[in-house]
């Protein structure tokens, strides 16, 4: 679906008008979870997620049946400063890796049953590195959010957004810096892997962007210091909650785009919850700032969406126990 | 499969003669994840369980097909002492529940592919009050071993085992109190939600039960203090082992049973990882008796082998990513 927006300004209105929740449904939702045979609470977060989704969905009594996994990729100018252990071409490689088939998302989305999409974004015309100008263009930002928007499947039921992009954690790092504030060693992480020596450069490199594109502007932080991936995510997050789509975020990347989004939109994220904790250093402080609790902690630190499609299952779960339990009354167990 | 064994020497002697883990499939499946597309170690507990799971399987690629979920229902003497905030006709109810498929085990099984098996072990006639005698006589104990190793399909290749018993946190926290040490405070908790004053009788409870049955022998306290479906349990994964089926623990119930097996024979739970951190009180400290990490901490404090069952696509999700992800040879995917 094409997305309805021309202009930054346009994006910030549909942020602004964001729908919210439906109350009916959370509270028949919360009514059924109280007479489901079980004692009260025992099924612990999911009980509290499946009303979670029952509100976006509009019912109280959902199901999870198209979920979607949509992946953007990226290059990046600042990859010039060596801030990865992997050369700039993997982006393009693991992107004809996931169209073959053979990365671990694939994997994920077929154990759990997910649609997943693929968007490579100009890999050809990596953005500029950010120590030394913007890295993107207005028209790129816009052009990047709209990819994002109109990748979402209208008519799905949960959305992953995953990425792929060689220097994106350094990108990620100078943008969750820009719009939470803190400095650069703060935010600044291993990545896929940097040696000590690569971690001091990659601050350095995190730092230097900061100094030089200093805006209390969220947006305008994702266009400077971000990439088109990162600017995707945030398009396509935004997208879902226009088509009261849950969310569920993935790694500190993701966060990390999904962080301009809350920042320009307090209530932006409402739509969505922490799939999992990263082992990437910064995610914690990351999820913290957007009150966020994990749902899984299992030291991935792949990107991809893979933490967020593992957690595709729990919801899953969560949504299944709510909706196929039978009811004390329906089953004649004595209820306490 | 009917149980090898008719006498406890013999499930003893079973238990010594667990067999081990694949060597040869370990270091292939160990071979394999280094090639994958992924930086290193970037699946974080996922290839760890993997490769596990590889060796127990005897293959350096494996799948899993088959999971098989097995619940075992049993009635408790200790419930005359009022341990519980649901009457004991709710183990029945409930059964009926799992059979029509209402429960919250059953949706997840549906969910996630898995075989589920429901045995009531002789509910009419519940297991003695421990407060005043053993609970089972030996043949008792022996019969439930046997039932539940018998319920384990040799085809399986995943396991977990559930559990359902008003009044079975107390009989499970007496069991841990003799089996690992410790006074009955540490290990008695809530159950399915008793107020202070039952938590504090629970307590009473179990130290009465301590004291009448003082033994070193993990088999013997499980026969005094235990219950039918805590022995069935222990029984299945003990057959689990001998069929190289791995095995994911549930709460704490299912962990003291467990417990009783690794007490018997250090080593026998090697096959078997930890599905989630219930919320029952003493939990952690009885995995961290097993030496156990939860994959799971979402607050389940239900049984049925709910939280396991949750943890089974987690399972799913590593075997899937180690056996399905192309190598960096076969993607061209530079690996750094």
């Amino acid at each position: 679906m094409q997305a309805p927006f021309e202009t930054l300004t346009a994006f910030r209105n549909l942020l602004a008008q964001s729908p919210a929740s439906d109350g009916d449904a959370t509270r028949a939702a919360q009514h059924r979870n109280a007479q489901l045979t079980k004692p009260p609470a025992a099924l612990g977060r999911l009980e509290d997620l499946a009303i979670w989704y029952a509100g976006w969905r509009g019912t109280g009594q959902p199901t999870i049946t198209a979920p979607q996994v949509v992946i953007f990729a990226g290059n990046h100018g600042v990859c010039a400063q060596g801030v990865s252990a992997f050369p700039p071409e993997v982006t393009a490689q693991m992107v004809a890796n996931f169209q073959h088939g053979g990365a671990a998302i694939n994997q994920l989305c077929k154990v759990f049953g997910a649609r997943m999409d693929v968007h490579a974004l100009t890999l050809d015309v990596p953005t500029v590195d950010f120590t030394q100008a913007p890295a993107m263009t207005e028209e790129e930002l816009i052009a990047a959010l709209q990819t994002g928007w109109a990748a979402v499947d209208p008519q799905a039921d949960l959305l992953v957004t995953g990425e792929m992009g060689i220097g994106n954690t350094t990108a990620a790092a100078a943008v969750a810096a820009a719009v939470l504030g803190g400095d650069a060693a703060r935010w600044t992480g291993r990545g896929t892997g940097v040696d000590d020596a690569g971690l001091a450069q990659k601050i350095a490199v995190v730092a230097r962007g900061l100094a030089l594109h200093a805006t209390s502007d969220p947006l305008m932080a994702l266009r400077c210091l971000g990439g088109r991936e990162l600017a995707a995510m945030a398009g396509a997050i935004a997208a879902a909650r226009h088509y009261r789509i849950p969310v569920i975020l993935d790694g500190f990347i993701c966060c990390a785009a999904a962080a301009v989004l809350e920042k320009t939109h307090p209530g932006a994220l409402d739509h969505a919850v922490a799939g999992h904790l990263s082992a990437e250093g910064a995610h914690q402080a990351l999820l913290d700032a957007l009150g966020k609790a994990p749902l899984l902690n299992l030291g991935l630190r792949l990107g991809e969406g893979s933490g967020a499609a593992l957690a595709i299952a729990v919801l899953q779960g969560a949504v299944a126990c709510h909706s196929g339990m039978a009811t004390f009354a329906e089953a004649g167990v004595s209820d306490g």
